[in-house]
Parts: C-alpha cells; sequence; structure tokens
C-alpha cells in the first residue's frame, strides 16, 4: 500500500482542483442543458470567478484539449470530467449510524447519480436492525465486517453520535474499509493509507449563524 | 446594512477559526459525557492534532477563561462554545427543492438541535405542493416572500436541481432572505450583504474517489 510505486496511477491532485473541477462539471452540465456547444475558459472563470489560466491548469489534468478562440467542447468537457471525478463508476459504501442524518443519507438517489451505492447500514439500536430504509438492509454493527466482504465495500459513510466516532471509524478500518467520509464533528485518526473525507454539515451552520450577526 | 457600524457586533472571526471551533466542542461534550472535569488545550491538541498556542487564541474570542496548569472546565466550555456558535438560538429556515436531498434534510432531527429551525419547504412539482414531510408544510415556490414574512425565515437552504440554482437563490434573495446555505454545486452570485455558505456533498464524493485512486 501506499508505497509510491504509482508510476500508473494518475498524479496526486491538489486538492483545491478537486474542489473546483465540480462547479466547472455543474457550470457546463447546465451548457449542455441549454445546447450550447463551446465554453472558452474565460467564459468559466467569468461566471465562477476563478482565475482562467487556473481553469486551463485545472482542467489540462483530464483528457481533453481545448481548440483556440473556440475553447472546449461542451459535451466532451462533461464527459472528460463526470469520468475523471469518478461519478460513473459504482462505489459500494456503508452508513455506520442508520439514525437520523444516516437515514436521510439512505434516502438521497442524488449520490446514486454521483456514483455511490449504498449498500447496507448499520446500527445498535435493536430497534433498527433486521429494518429497511428505501430498501438498504439494516444490520447489526457486529456483522460489519462480514457484510464488507459480502458486499466489496469500500466506503464507509460515518452518521454515528459523536461520542462514537473514532470507535466506529476503528471498525470500519478493521474491516478493510478504505475510505471514510466523516459526517460528524469529530477529527478522526487513521492509519495514513485510509482516506478520510470531513463532511460536518453542522459546523456549517456555526459559520451561517456567525456571519448573519456581521452582517445585520 | 454591511455599513461598518458594527462596533456592538463581535469582531468578524476569521473562517479557520469558525470552522474549529465546532470541533473543540464535539471533543469536550465527549469529555463531559466521560464526566471529565477539566481539559487543557494541550490536551485538545493532542487530540485533535492542532497546535495548542493556536487553540488557546481560537478561544479567546469566547468568554471563558482557562485555569493555570489545571485547564478550562468542561461544563463551561462546552455551554460557551454552544452559545458562541449560535446552537441554541432557533433560526427559522426554508429547505427549496424538496426533492431527494431537500426532503432526507428536513427529515433530520440533527439540524434542529444545532439552532436550525426547518419551517416550510418549496417546489415547482404539483406532487410535492400541498403534501408535507415530517410534518414540515410543502408550498409552492410562487408564495415563497409571502411566506417568508410569515414565518420570519432568515435561512434558505437550496437543494434545487443545478440548473435552477441561481434563479432558486435570486427569489430568496428577493424574499428577503438573509443566508443561503447552498447544497448545489453552482457558484451563486449575490450581493455583499447574503451570507452564502457552500456545502456540495456531492463534491466531496470526488475528492474521495480520487484519494482511494492514489492509494491503491
Amino acid at each position: 500500500m501506499n508505497d509510491n510505486k504509482n508510476t500508473s496511477l494518475r498524479p496526486i491532485l491538489p486538492e483545491p482542483t478537486l474542489r473546483r473541477l465540480p462547479w466547472y462539471l455543474a457550470y457546463v452540465k447546465m451548457l449542455d442543458n441549454q445546447q450550447v456547444e463551446y465554453v472558452s475558459s474565460t467564459q468559466i472563470s467569468k461566471e465562477l470567478n476563478v482565475d482562467a489560466s487556473q481553469i486551463a491548469k485545472d482542467l489540462s489534468f483530464l483528457n481533453i484539449k481545448g481548440k483556440t478562440r473556440i475553447g472546449y467542447e461542451v459535451k466532451t468537457l462533461v464527459k472528460e470530467l463526470v469520468d475523471f471525478l469518478g461519478f460513473k463508476k459504482k462505489h459500494n459504501a456503508v452508513v455506520i449510524g442508520a439514525g437520523s442524518l444516516g437515514g436521510a443519507l439512505m434516502q438521497d438517489v442524488g449520490l446514486a447519480q454521483y456514483g455511490l451505492n449504498i449498500v447496507a447500514g448499520f446500527d445498535v439500536s435493536s430497534d433498527l436492525i433486521g429494518s429497511n430504509i428505501c430498501g438498504v438492509p439494516i444490520y447489526d454493527i457486529g456483522e460489519l465486517a462480514q457484510r464488507q466482504k459480502e458486499y466489496n465495500v469500500s466506503i464507509a459513510i460515518l452518521t454515528v453520535p459523536v461520542e462514537h466516532s473514532q470507535e466506529a471509524a476503528d471498525m470500519a478500518i478493521k474491516a478493510g474499509i478504505k475510505a471514510i467520509w466523516n459526517f460528524t464533528p469529530f477529527r478522526i485518526k487513521a492509519p495514513a493509507n485510509i482516506v478520510i473525507a470531513n463532511t460536518s454539515i453542522y459546523a456549517h451552520l456555526a459559520i451561517i449563524y456567525n456571519r448573519m450577526l456581521n452582517h445585520l
């Protein structure tokens, strides 16, 4: 693992690039819906308020070339971005903590459109174990390792109460999961070969509330 | 609005501080559950991998003083953080786009625990208008301005399809909303006095997928 023998893998993308690429995708998808055929980095730049040279640099990671004076073909750009971002491949995932937020994510069909295939949920509550949410079965957390193998799961979505975050993450890692999408505000500790992505949606509320106080 | 006459308001917090404070809260809440009475910035530092002097600086914005050699009183720190982050106040919000993700957020009771009170949803679909999700009524998007006044709404949660993001944001702003919590990957344009917070959860998937490729 992780031993720098990744010559066959693509270069490590800077995180800011990875954050901007989905913005470009959202914009060019919209252009495609409007039957626009070509788009230049200058045009994307004006719309998204990102430097045009930065956009050209970000897009240089993709297998696409813009034409002088015309720009990028919109349909091709959409396709290349979708492929590049991994939204077309199916990634098996489980939800750990099938409570309110976990259950809500299991009901969001949008995730499937972005390549996330939620195959199972796990919980400790006997009310939830054995039931299903939108057809996704809920198992006892003790079955995590066994089900990981059965479903070939690579991603664990962590939506447990904050005091159980590290414990649940440890179980997921031990079960052979490669990435943890952490929706708790807790900073998970994990070995370097485990991918951790933090989406503390409640923490974003603090930013909104605070900024509103300053904008009164 | 926004005319720098905010001498009575608190200082504008750096965004990185605002992002870290909820981590501290998550951690000290856990300590409180474990009946721990005092915590030092050194201890928080070790646990969360943030520089101890940075933690002391972040916490200096709060109305709390640590004691030499003992640190902060856990219960007081929890209370001060909850207050400071605005999680105790009730902030009225509406969901614009009551589809899959919007509906899921309306079902997440966690948001209410962090001070977000979702009072209504809006959509264009006649299947949804007139119905309710977990008791929250869904109205026609055309009623947004009227309902904003009725419910005194300050925050709009944007979960519409990406091609309608800007249009929906414009309607919300015109209706008198002060902050937009944007769950679409589209970069919303808005006047400077409107608070915009972006939570593109699907974009986080791109980061996970890409990092997993590099960790094979």
